[in-house]
């Protein structure tokens, strides 16, 4: 199994008595190498809310993979077991749409909610074909003239657990920030795909749309910057093999950021749209 | 009481004895005056709803104003009776959060959701006054040069009673659809104010970002384009005066299409940022 599926797997539990429409819960445990400065990878735990999401709303309207998921986070995430309570809203012909909450317990064992998710699912397998997309793909340079994050310094690594999970390319273009020469554009690019060779899925993109650097650092702002909104769309099934990710903001202002992402496939479509919105870092 | 405060209007019902945690319940009356095609228009719903959120945040947080709202549109509002049914979540030092479903009964009597969202919600008063946008403001044409949706045939405005409330300029550069010549460009902007003058806010740029015509007019796709999601981002307390407002898509495939929504306020602030998944016409 790939670190990724590892990472994010869910456990069902099985029912209790109760109302008939009563929350699905599954049992998790957050993996410290997901870890970004103080928490779990925000996209990370996006995906794993996301597969307890896909196994339900499956099983009740044969809709397995997000079109679109929006996560409102609420506190950090911490290494340690964690539960995803899933509700049913509605089962329609084309998407089934439902609710999650990821919860850990407190020192005191007292619950504290970490995200919450509305969503859309539906059968990407079987959408319609007509695509008519007037964006255009990132000018990347190849994979091999990028620059990976692998050479980032030892002292920064160990901060970043996560940057262990991947093979992420930094189009050198957008990498000034690393040398101290930030290009105050607010865009950051390059390839990217999982470190042990595992090809993208969609909840690989519910990943993927967060595990950039964020696009502070190309302002000249090094500090965390901790996502309180996450929506993304998920436009097509992937491509196996690299993606193409562009993440960019530009509007700064009252204490937040939007940041935008696009994800490209191998087969040039643009499978994901994501925007989150940040608090800047002091 | 303009027009806008009537349409979203809603009017708090006693607490009932149960769980402290028990949600809030607003009820509402969806006027007639503003449907668009076949039922409600989104955006005004999504400002009602606002509305029972802000009363409720601002209550246990002192938290008024929508900072990230993200609605999941579940089927179609009717004019006639509803309820807004309003969870906190969390209150923070500077965001509090809640979830809020509105409701309708269908003629059996049974509770229908039309919609559920998730916000979280500041006090824009108080914002962080650094402030860099990349982004530039739309090059529009003076508002008496733009195109009035009054003009339209009024065959279209019989099935479009909320283009009454409205006083919206078109960019004529970006009407062409109506004169059989959609640009294929996927963009539509112009001028935007509340007919009777009532000044904006952010539960009104919660209504506006939704209230241009779709942007699938301007690729030639005239059907109805009912939206799924609807995710908003208000950055700013907006300047009274017209607002100026971008609506434009870049992917339509898979069956839906984005769009992706700017408001300018007449200081020359980026206001409102939002985006949408919406259902192709067919």
């Amino acid at each position: 199994m790939s670190e990724f599926d590892q990472g994010t797997a869910v456990v069902r539990r099985p029912a209790e008595d109760g109302p008939a429409d009563a929350p699905v819960v599954f049992d998790a445990e957050l993996d410290k190498g997901w870890q970004i400065g103080g928490g779990i990878n925000g996209g990370l735990l996006l995906a794993l809310v996301g597969r307890a999401l896909s196994e339900r709303l499956d099983e009740v309207g044969g809709h397995p993979q997000p079109v679109s998921v929006s996560a409102y986070y609420l506190s950090a995430s911490r290494p340690g077991p964690a539960e995803v309570h899933v509700e049913t809203i509605r089962s329609g012909r084309s998407l089934s749409s439902g609710s999650a909450v990821l919860v850990q317990h407190d020192d005191e064992g007292r619950p504290v909610e970490r995200l919450r998710v509305l969503a859309h699912y539906g059968d990407l397998a079987r959408a319609d074909e007509d695509v008519r997309t007037s964006a255009k793909p990132p000018a990347l340079p190849p994979v091999e003239q990028c620059v990976s994050t692998a050479a980032a310094p030892p002292e920064f690594l160990a901060s970043a657990n996560l940057l262990e999970r991947l093979d992420l390319r930094l189009d050198p273009a957008t990498v000034g920030w690393a040398l101290g020469k930030p290009s105050g554009e607010g865009r950051i690019q390059g390839w990217f795909r999982l470190a042990d060779g595992r090809e993208p899925d969609p909840l690989a993109l519910l990943f993927a749309v967060d595990a950039l650097p964020p696009t502070t650092f190309d302002l000249g702002l090094f500090g965390w910057t901790p996502t309180v909104e996450l929506t993304v769309h998920v436009r097509a099934l992937p491509a196996p093999g690299w993606l193409r990710i562009v993440h960019s903001t530009r509007n700064l202002a009252g204490g937040f950021l939007e940041e935008d992402c696009e994800i490209w496939d191998s087969a040039d479509r643009l499978v994901a749209q994501s925007r989150q919105l940040a608090v800047v870092p002091r």
